[in-house]
C-alpha cells in the first residue's frame, strides 16, 4: 500500500483555498499511485480556528467543504482529512475533532480526537467534546489506526513540576492495541518550539516501540499569525527509526510503501540534523511570510537603530517578503551616537532596503516645550525617554498608514519579559519578530545570519547594548548582563521556577529578585504588546496568561 | 443551624490579605453564633488565578493558607473555603477545584468541582481536573449538598445555535440526591454580565425546585483586571424564591437560620430589582476602583474631548477614585470646535477635576513639517489624523509618566468593533472604561449620571458625535447611526449570528456586510488594546479569541 504524506500550508477559513490545495494533492497522490493520502488535523479549516468554531456558518463551511472534498473522490482513493464534526449526542461539547475516512465519493468513517490539549496556547477543550470510543479503519486488508495530534501524547513530559505526569485519563492507543492494527496515522498540527523537537521525536519514537507497529506522522505547514508549524511530518518503523521525514517549514509530499515498512525493509533515513538557530531562522521567516502574505500585505516597514535587534529583524524580514519590500526608518536624536546612523546604513546598503533619515529632534522639542507648563521644571526622568521612543512609534506608523507598510516590532524576548521598552513606543507594531528569541540567542542568530559574509555589521553585533535614550545610556546601566539575565528569565519562565528555586540553583538573591519583580509588574505592559512569533515552548502572549492584577 | 454568608472582595495571590479577611469573617460569624460560614470560590487565592495555578511555589501558597486557617477554627465553628487542591491519582490534571470544610483545627472534608467551565473567559479545564464523585458532609445533624459554582450549570441556555445544550456529560446535583441532602450550599465565582442575570437567577431557582431544596450561594466581589464580581449572594427556599439577597458590588456578610428556610417559614424578601444601567454604572465603578487599589496606584489621567464618552468616563472615574485623584487633558487641534474645550471645561469644573489644556498644533505641525520630505506631497490622509490621536495619547501617557496617573481609556464597544480609533492614539490606557458598552448604552449611562442633575453638560450628550480630527467630521461620514451599527454588532457578537442570518433578520445588506467586514478586520486592533471593563456576556478580550489571521 502506497502512502501519500502531504504537509500543506494552509489558511483558517480559506475553505476554497484550502480544499483546492487538498484536491490538487490528491491528484498528485493519485497520479503516482498512491492508495491513500493523509492530510493534517483541521486542514479543512485551518488549524487553530479559536472561536470561529462557535459561529455556525463556520461549521456549516467546514461540513460542506468535507461533502465537497468527498464529492471529488469517485475512485478507491482513500483521503483522510481533518475538520470538526458534530457532536450529535444529548451531552457534552457541541463538537469533535475528526479525522475523515474518504473514498468512494462518501465518507466512510469519522474518528474523533480523543486527548485534548488544553495548556499552553492550546484550547482545545474550550471547544471539542472528547472522544470516548476508538475504532479500527480496515483498508486494502489492513487495518489502521487512525489517531489525531495528541492522541499519541497519553505519556508526555510534565506540565508542572508538582502532580504527576499523565495528564489525561484514557489511552486511545491502547483502546485501539486491543484490537490490533497494523500501523498508526497521525494527523497533527503541532507548532514549532526549538526546545520541543527532541520531545516530538521521542513520543513518536516511544509509541512506535511499545506498540511495535510503524507510524505516519502528517502536521501541517505555515504559520497562523504567532503559531508556526514546521511541518517536518515522518514515517517511523516499528523500531522508532525515522525512515522518512519532510522538510521544516514548507510545504511536501512525499510516499512511502508502508508494506516494506511495516516488513521492516524500509531503509533508514538520517534525521535532518537542523540545529536551534538555523531552525529559529527559519520559523520565524516562514512566521514573517505567511503573515504578511494570510494578511494581505506585502510591504514591512521597520525603526532601525544601528543595534542588533532592528538589524537582525531587518535580514529576516528581507528574507521572508524581498529587500524591494522592505522599508527602513533611522530615527536619530541628539542622544545617538554616530555609529547608529552609520551602522545602520551600511546594513541597509548590504541589504539593498530603502531606507530614509527621520530626525526627531524637531518634534522632541515640540513636546517639551508644549509640555513645558504641565511639567513646571520638573526634572528629566524616564518620561523623556518614553516621549522619543513614542515619536518614533508615531513616526513609523505614518509611514505604514501612509504607505501601506506593516510595521514590524523588534523587541527581544529579555526586554519584553522585563518590560524594558515603552508601551505605544517601541513596543509598537503588528508582529513582533523577536519577542520569543531572547537577547543572547539574537546574538547566535546574528552570527547564524553573518555565517558566510558580513551581512549584519560586526559593529552592531559587538557594541554594548543601548537604548539611547538619554547620553551614554546603556542597557547595563538598568539590567543585568543578558547572559545573566537570560539565565534567570528561562528558569522563571520556560521552567516556572520559584524566585526560591532559582537562588538555590545558584544566581545572586539580589538580582533575581529584582529580575522576578520586573517581569511581574510588566505583564500589562505585555498584554498590549503586537502578536509574538512564538519558537520556544513557552512564549509570551496567548500561550501564557498570567493576572495583571495580582501580588506575586 | 445558623449560617453565615461572607461575600467578600479578595485580591490575586494576596494570601495574607485574603487569609486575614477570611479570619475575620469567621470571628464576625461566630461572634453572632453562627453554626457555619460560607466563603467563595478560590477564596484563600482569589478567582481568577490563571496560570500562577502551574506555578509550585503557587501551590504550595494556597496549602499554607488553607493549613494556617484550619489551625486558627479551634472550635465547632465549621468553615467553608475555596482553594486549589493536589490531584493525587495518576492521572488527570494536577489540580482540583475544591471546597475545604474546616472545623475543629481540621479540614474535614474536600470537596472537588465536576463540572469546569470552559468556554467564554473560563479556562478551568486548563488547570483542573473534574471531581468524579460527589459525597454529602453531615454536619450538625444536617446533610449538606456541597458545590463548587458550575456545578449548578449542568443545565444551562446554548452557548452556540448549534448542537444541543447540555455542556456536560454528567450531573453532579443528581448524584448528590441520590444520597439525599437537606440543602445545597454553592461557592461561587460569577462575574457580573448585565445580560447574564436573569439567567443565573432561574438556575439558582430551577435547581431549588427540581430538588425542591434550599439553596445558599455565595459569590465572590471584586474587580480582577476585566472581570467584574457582582457578589449578589443569595439564599433560596424550596420552592425557588429569593429569601435572602446580599448587596451587589460590595463586601457583605449576612446570617440565616437554615431551619426556617428549610420549614418554609423564612419571609420572602422582594429581589433588589436594579435596572440594566444602574448595575453597568456600579460595575463600572467597582471595576475602575479595584483595578487601581490592586495595581497599588491612586490617580487617573483621561483625555477630555468634549464627547459624551470621556465625560461619561470621568464621571465614573471621579466616583471609583474620588475627584481630586482624578486629572484631565484638554488636547485641543486646529479641528476642535469651540463647544469641545468649553464642554470639557464645563465637566471639569462641575466635578472638581484638575485639568490642564495642552494644544497639539506645534507637535502636529513639527511632525508634519518632519515627515515632509518622506511623504514628498502626498494628499492628506487618515494618516494626519491617525498622528493626532497619536500625539494626544503620547502626551496623556507622558503626564502618565511623569506624575504616576494611570491613563483610562474611553473608547466604546462600538468603536473597538469597527476598528474606529486609533491604534497607539486614543486606544491607549491601562484599563478601558467603556469598552464593554455600545454607543447607545453609553447615552443611558450619561441620563442616568444626570438623572438629578446637570453633571455632564446636555450639550455632550445631545451634539452629533464627532472624532474632530478633520474639518467638519462626524462619525456618521464614517459609521452607520449608532442604532443601526449597535444592532448589528449585538447580533454579530453577542448573539454569533452570520451576515446572512443578520441580513434575514431585516438589517440592510449593505450595511451589514461593512459592518461585519470592519469587526472581522479590526482584530489585530483589538489585540492590542487595554483590557475592558467586562459588563456583557461577550466583552472584547479574554472571553473572545477570534484569529488575527484568517479569512472569513
Amino acid at each position: 500500500m502506497k502512502i501519500a504524506l502531504a504537509q500543506l500550508n494552509y489558511t483558517i477559513g480559506a475553505f476554497e483555498e484550502n480544499v483546492s490545495k487538498i484536491l490538487q494533492a490528491v491528484d498528485t497522490a493519485r497520479a503516482s499511485k498512491s492508495d491513500l493520502v493523509v492530510f493534517s488535523e483541521l486542514s479543512v479549516c485551518g488549524y487553530p480556528p479559536l472561536d470561529l468554531l462557535e459561529h455556525k456558518f463556520f461549521i456549516e463551511k467546514c461540513n460542506e467543504a468535507v461533502q465537497h472534498i468527498a464529492s471529488c473522490i469517485k475512485d478507491d482513493i482513500a483521503v483522510i482529512v481533518g475538520a470538526p464534526s458534530i457532536n450529535t449526542g444529548s451531552e457534552g461539547k457541541n463538537l469533535f475533532n475528526s479525522a475523515y475516512f474518504i473514498t468512494n465519493g462518501k465518507i466512510e468513517h469519522v474518528i474523533d480526537k480523543s486527548l485534548l490539549p488544553t495548556y499552553d496556547i492550546f484550547d482545545e477543550y474550550r471547544y471539542f467534546e472528547p472522544s470516548g470510543h476508538q475504532n479500527i479503519v480496515e483498508f486494502k486488508g489492513k487495518r489502521l489506526a487512525i489517531t489525531v495530534c495528541e492522541d499519541l501524547w497519553y505519556e508526555q513530559p510534565l506540565l508542572t513540576d508538582f502532580g504527576k505526569n499523565k495528564p489525561y485519563n484514557v489511552n486511545p492507543l491502547e483502546k485501539l492495541n486491543a484490537s490490533g492494527f497494523d500501523f498508526i496515522i497521525n494527523i497533527a498540527a503541532s507548532p514549532f518550539a526549538h526546545n520541543h523537537v527532541s520531545v516530538k521525536e521521542s513520543i513518536l519514537r516511544e509509541n512506535a516501540i511499545k506498540y511495535n507497529k510503524p507510524i505516519v506522522y502528517v502536521n501541517q505547514t505555515g504559520a497562523h499569525t504567532e503559531l508556526i508549524f514546521d511541518g517536518a511530518s515522518r514515517v517511523i518503523d516499528s523500531k522508532g527509526s525515522t525512515v522518512l521525514q519532510l522538510p521544516s517549514f514548507e510545504e511536501s509530499i512525499c510516499f512511502i510503501d508502508i508494506d516494506k515498512i511495516i516488513a521492516g525493509k524500509a531503509v533508514m533515513q538520517r534525521l535532518l540534523q537542523e540545529d536551534k538557530i538555523s531552525l529559529i531562522h527559519d520559523a520565524i521567516v516562514l512566521g514573517i511570510r505567511d503573515y504578511f502574505r494570510k494578511m494581505g500585505f506585502k510591504n514591512a516597514i521597520l525603526g532601525l537603530s544601528g543595534g542588533i535587534d532592528s538589524a537582525v529583524s531587518l535580514v529576516l524580514a528581507a528574507k521572508a517578503l524581498g529587500a524591494p519590500n522592505v522599508r527602513a526608518l533611522l530615527l536619530p536624536s541628539q542622544y545617538s551616537s554616530e555609529h547608529s546612523v552609520t551602522d545602520a546604513i551600511k546594513l541597509a546598503d548590504n541589504q539593498h532596503i530603502q531606507y530614509d533619515i527621520v530626525p526627531i529632534n524637531d518634534i522632541f522639542s515640540a513636546y517639551l516645550s508644549t509640555l513645558d507648563p504641565v511639567f513646571n521644571n520638573s526634572r528629566p526622568d524616564v518620561t523623556e525617554e518614553n516621549i522619543q521612543a513614542r515619536i518614533r512609534g508615531a513616526l513609523l506608523m505614518a509611514v505604514s498608514n501612509k504607505f501601506g507598510n506593516l510595521l514590524l516590532n523588534t523587541s527581544n524576548k529579555s526586554e519584553a519579559a522585563v518590560g524594558y521598552g515603552t508601551l505605544y513606543g517601541d513596543m509598537m507594531g503588528s508582529l513582533s519578530v523577536l519577542g520569543d528569541i531572547y537577547k543572547t540567542e539574537v546574538y547566535g542568530l546574528a552570527r547564524y545570519i553573518n555565517r558566510n559574509e558580513e551581512i549584519i555589521p560586526v559593529n552592531s553585533i559587538i557594541k554594548p547594548p543601548s537604548a539611547e535614550l538619554r547620553a551614554d545610556q546603556k542597557d547595563s546601566d538598568s539590567l543585568p548582563e543578558y547572559e545573566l539575565l537570560d539565565g534567570i528569565l528561562y528558569n522563571y519562565i520556560e521552567l516556572r521556577k520559584s524566585a526560591d528555586e532559582i537562588v538555590a540553583a545558584g544566581f545572586d538573591k539580589d538580582v533575581v529578585m529584582r529580575v522576578v519583580k520586573m517581569v511581574n509588574t510588566s505583564e500589562y505592559k505585555r498584554s498590549q504588546a503586537p502578536p509574538v512569533l512564538r519558537v520556544s515552548s513557552k512564549a509570551f502572549g496567548f500561550g501564557r496568561r498570567m493576572p495583571l492584577v495580582a501580588k506575586y
